[in-house]
C-alpha cells in the first residue's frame, strides 16, 4: 500500500511525523524540498514531484495553504494516476465549495474523498492533539482510522464532503470573533482604569473558562505578535472563506463581515506574517488604550 | 445595625434571601409591595417607602433596574437620612458614569460607596452562586464581606467606584457577542447541511468548553425564548451601557455597535420580554436557516 | 415688542445680524460677552444674563451648542418670566426628544414653541442663505415669518415640534454618509491608480451633481481640516443625536452606527476641533491611499 | 472593417442600436438568438456563434453579465481569430482584476484593449445618454470615438485597463450607499411622524439636488420594485466586485461591507429579480416604518 503525505509546512510536517510514529507506512512530498530533510534523515521516501508522489498512491493526505494550492495538486491530471479505489484525504482549510468540487472531480476519476480539516496550532500537530472534522466517504474514514487517530481526535460529520470544511470555517470564525471580542472588552475596561489582566482572570476563571479563551486571551495580553502560531495572512484567508461560504449559501453574517474588515485593515499595514491576534493592536490604537 | 435591601425583583429577592439565610440581619423594601410577601411571611421587616427603608440605615444594598431607578432611590434627599459612616452597596447593572456620580454624591453626604454588580441568572442568585465584581471603599468591602460572600464569589477590582461597573458591562458585552457569534455560526453550518447541534457538540466539547458557551448555546439551539432568564429589554439596556461607556471614554467598539443594532432590531419587533437570545431568530430569518 | 437672540457663536452671530439687517428689532445675549462686541458697536442692546434677556420677551430665538445648553437657558425658571403668549424659536441642532420636551414645558408655561433648526455653514448664516426646517406652532411661524425669512429659506414640516429636529438630524446623517462614501470611494480608485480628483469630476459632473457633493468632495480632496466649517465635535454630537433618535423610536440604522463609530474613532485621536471631514483621514490611513 | 457587438441584453441592445443609428457598420451576436430579432429585421448580420462573430473582427464590443461570461467569450481561443491589430472594447461591469487580466491576455495575442464600462439605465442606453468610463489603448479610443460617442458621453481615465473598471465599481458603490442612506433616513423621519416625501422634497431640492438622488429617491418612495431598472442580482454582483477590488488592493471599506450584507440579505429572500432598491424594504421591515 502506497500512502503519501503532501504538504510539509508547520502543520503538515508534525502531522506526517505522527502517522510515522504510529508505525504506519508513509511517503512524503513538499514543493520546497528543504522542508523534507527531517523525513529523509529518518529514511522516509521523499518524492520530488507531485506526479511521483501520487503515481499509484492508495491514499494521499494533503495539507496545503489554500484552494489554489490544493487544485494545483489534486486535479484531472493527477487524479488519473492514483490507484483505482484510492482515497484523497483533504486536510487543508479550504473553501466548502472547493472541497465539494474536488470531491466530485475525484469521484469522476474513481478516487474516494474524505474532507478532514483540523483545529489546533503547530504544537498540537506535533503532539497528535489536533481535532479533526471529518466528512465524506465513510468506508474510507474507517479504513484510515489509524492514520487519522494518530493525528488527533476524530469528529465525524457524515457523508457530505462540504460538511467538515463548513465546520472548520465556522469554528475559525468563532475564534476570530473571540479575538475581536476580547480586544474590545480589554480596551473598554482599560479605559475605565481596570487592568485588562484582572478582568481576564475573572472572565477566564468563571463564565468563559475555555481553552480558546485562555490561549487567545493570554496572547492578546502578552501583546507580542512577531512569532505567529497562526499568521494574519491565514486568518485573513479564513475570514474570506467564511464570507465566501456565506455568500454562496446566502447566509448574511454581519459579524463575519466586520471581522474580515479588521483583518483586511491589518493586512494593509503589512502585518501578514504576524500572529492574527495582531488585530488587537488596531483596537488599542483606535481606543488609545 | 440597620441593614436594608432595596429591589426585590427576580435577582434581588434571591440575593436578599441568601443574606438572611446566612443569619445576617436585614430589612427590605420593594416598590411593588406584593413581591415582599415571602419576606413578610418569614417575619422580616418590610418598609413601605424608600425613606422608611433608608432612615438611619447603616448599610443599604440596591438591586434596581437601571440608572434612572437607582437615582430615584439614592439621591440628595435620601443620602442625608442614612446613618453617618453608612455604606451604599450598589449591585444593579448601571452605567459606569452613573456609578461614579452616585459614589461622589454619597461621599459628599458622608456615605461610603461600594459598587458590586453581579454575574449570574436568577437561579444563581437564589443559590448564592453569583459572581460579584466589587470596587470602591475597601474597609466597607471588608466589613460587609459576610453579606457579599453569602451571595456568591467576590472578585475585587480596587478602589475606583467605576471599575466594577465597567467589568460588568464588558462581561455582558462578551456574552452578547457570544450569542451573536453562535447564531451566525449555527446558520452557516446549517446552510451547509450540518446539524448545528453536531457543530455545537464539537465546539463546546473542545476549544469552547466554557459555562457561558454551554448555557447560551443550549438556549439558542432549544430556540424557545418565551420564558426569559434575562429579557431582551435588559440586554438592550446593557448594550446601551456598553456604548455609553465607550462613547464617554472615547473607545470605539465596532462589535458593540453591531450588537446594539441587533438588539434594537429585536426590540422593534416588540420582543422586549423574550429572552435576549431571541436575536438568534433574526439571524435565522436573515439566513433562511 | 421685545425680541431677543441667545447664542452668538459662528452660526448665531450671522443669523442675528441678518434679522437686524432686515430692519427688525432685536436684542442679544451670549454667555461669552466678548462675542457680542459687534452688536454693541452697532448700538444693539446686549444682555448680560439669560434672565435679563428673557424677562418679558415676546420672542426668543436660541442657537446653542447642544441639548444641555438649551435646557440651561430654556427651563422652568426662565419660561415663567417671558411675556404671556410669547414664542420660543429653537434653532439649535438638538435631539428630537429634547425638542419635544422643551416644547411641552414651554406650553405648560404659556409659551409657544417653534422648532427651526437650520442647514448651512457659517457663510450661509452670514448671507441669509440658510435652509430652515420649521415645525411647531403655526400662527407663531406666520407671525415671525419676516424674521425667519431674513435668515434663509423656510421649509415647513407641520405642527409637531419633533418633526423639524428629526428632519435636521436625518439630513446631517445624509451628509455624514456622503463624507464616508466619498472617502471610501476615493481610496478605492486611488488604490487602482486613478486620481481621486478625476473620479470626482466625473461623479460630481454627472450622477452626483449636487451642492453637498461639491462642497464635501472638494473639502476631502483638499485634505486640510484645520479650519473647520463644522467641527468634528459637533459632527460626533449629531451622529449621537441620530442614534438617540433611532433608539427612542426603535429604528435600527446600521449605517448611522457605522458613522458614529467613525466619528468616535476620530474623537479618540483628539481631532475634536478639526473639520468633520477629517474622518476621511482615517480611511486614507486604513487604506494606505 | 468588421465591427461586432456581443451581448444584446437590455443594455447591450440599446447600445448596439445607437451605433447603428449613427450610421456605423456593425454585426451582432447574442447567446440567446431570439434577442437578436430586432437586428435581423433591420437587416443586420447576426452571428450564431462567438467564433463566427469574432473571426477576423477588427473591433469587438462586449456587454456581458459578469467576469465569467466575459472570459467565456474573450479568451485564448477567440483572441487568436481576431484580426491583427484589432481592438476589444470591454463595456461590461466586471472586476478590475478581470479587466487587467483580459487586457494582458489580449495584448499577448496582438489585440488591443479598451475598458469602457458605462453608467446609465436601459433608457439611457437606448437614447445614447450613457456615461462611458474609458481607459486603455489611447489610439484605439481615438479611432473608435464615433462608436463610443454614439452611446454617450466619454470620460477618459488614461492608459491603465484597470482604471475605468475601478471608476465604474466605485461609482456603483456610491449609488448603493445612496440607496441605503435614503432608506435609513426615510425610516427615521417616518418614525418621527414626518412624511418621507416631504423630507425628500427638501433634501433633493437643496443640498442633495442631483440626478442620482432624484432617480433613486423617487424609486424608493414609490416602493414598487417588481419591474427592475437594475436587478438586485446585479447590484449584489457589483457589491461583490467592490469588495473584491477592496480586498485585492488592501483597501478596507467598512461601508462597502455593510452594503454587501444588505444585498445578500435581500438575495436570501429570493428577491434577485426585483430592483436593487428593494433593500429599502429591509429597512422598512426592521424599523417598522
Amino acid at each position: 500500500m502506497k500512502h503519501v503525505f503532501l504538504g510539509l509546512g508547520r502543520m503538515g510536517s508534525g502531522m506526517a511525523m505522527r502517522i510515522l510514529d504510529a508505525g504506519l507506512p508513509l511517503e512524503v512530498y513538499n514543493r520546497d524540498l528543504s522542508k523534507a530533510a527531517p523525513f529523509r534523515e529518518r529514511g522516509i521516501r521523499v518524492h520530488e514531484t507531485v506526479r511521483d508522489a501520487l503515481d499509484g498512491a492508495d491514499a494521499a493526505f494533503t495539507m496545503l495553504s489554500d484552494d489554489h494550492a490544493l487544485r494545483s495538486v489534486i486535479n484531472r491530471e493527477t487524479l488519473r494516476i492514483m490507484a483505482p479505489g484510492s482515497v484523497h484525504v483533504s486536510m487543508s482549510t479550504v473553501g466548502a465549495a472547493c472541497s465539494v468540487e474536488t470531491a466530485f472531480l475525484a469521484e469522476g476519476h474513481g478516487v474516494r474523498h474524505l474532507s478532514a480539516p483540523v483545529f489546533g496550532r503547530p504544537e498540537a500537530a506535533a503532539s497528535g492533539k489536533l481535532r479533526l472534522c471529518v466528512s465524506g466517504d465513510q468506508p474510507a474514514r474507517l479504513a484510515l482510522a489509524p492514520h487519522l487517530s494518530s493525528m488527533g481526535e476524530i469528529w465525524d460529520f457524515g457523508k457530505d464532503p462540504g460538511a467538515a470544511p463548513a465546520v472548520k470555517i465556522a469554528g475559525n470564525f468563532m475564534i476570530a470573533s473571540l479575538i475581536e471580542t476580547l480586544s474590545e472588552a480589554f480596551s473598554l475596561v482599560g479605559n475605565h482604569g481596570v487592568e485588562p489582566e484582572a478582568f481576564f482572570r475573572m472572565m477566564s476563571g468563571t463564565l468563559f473558562d475555555a481553552p480558546a479563551v485562555r490561549t487567545y486571551g493570554e496572547l492578546i495580553l502578552a501583546g507580542s505578535f512577531e512569532e505567529p502560531g497562526f499568521p494574519l495572512s491565514l486568518g485573513f484567508k479564513d475570514a474570506g472563506l467564511a464570507k465566501e461560504a456565506a455568500r454562496r449559501t446566502r447566509t448574511p453574517m454581519a459579524l463575519a463581515s466586520l471581522l474580515e474588515d479588521r483583518f483586511l485593515r491589518a493586512m494593509a499595514r503589512g502585518w501578514d506574517r504576524k500572529d492574527w491576534c495582531v488585530i488587537s493592536d488596531l483596537q488599542k490604537e483606535d481606543a488609545r488604550s
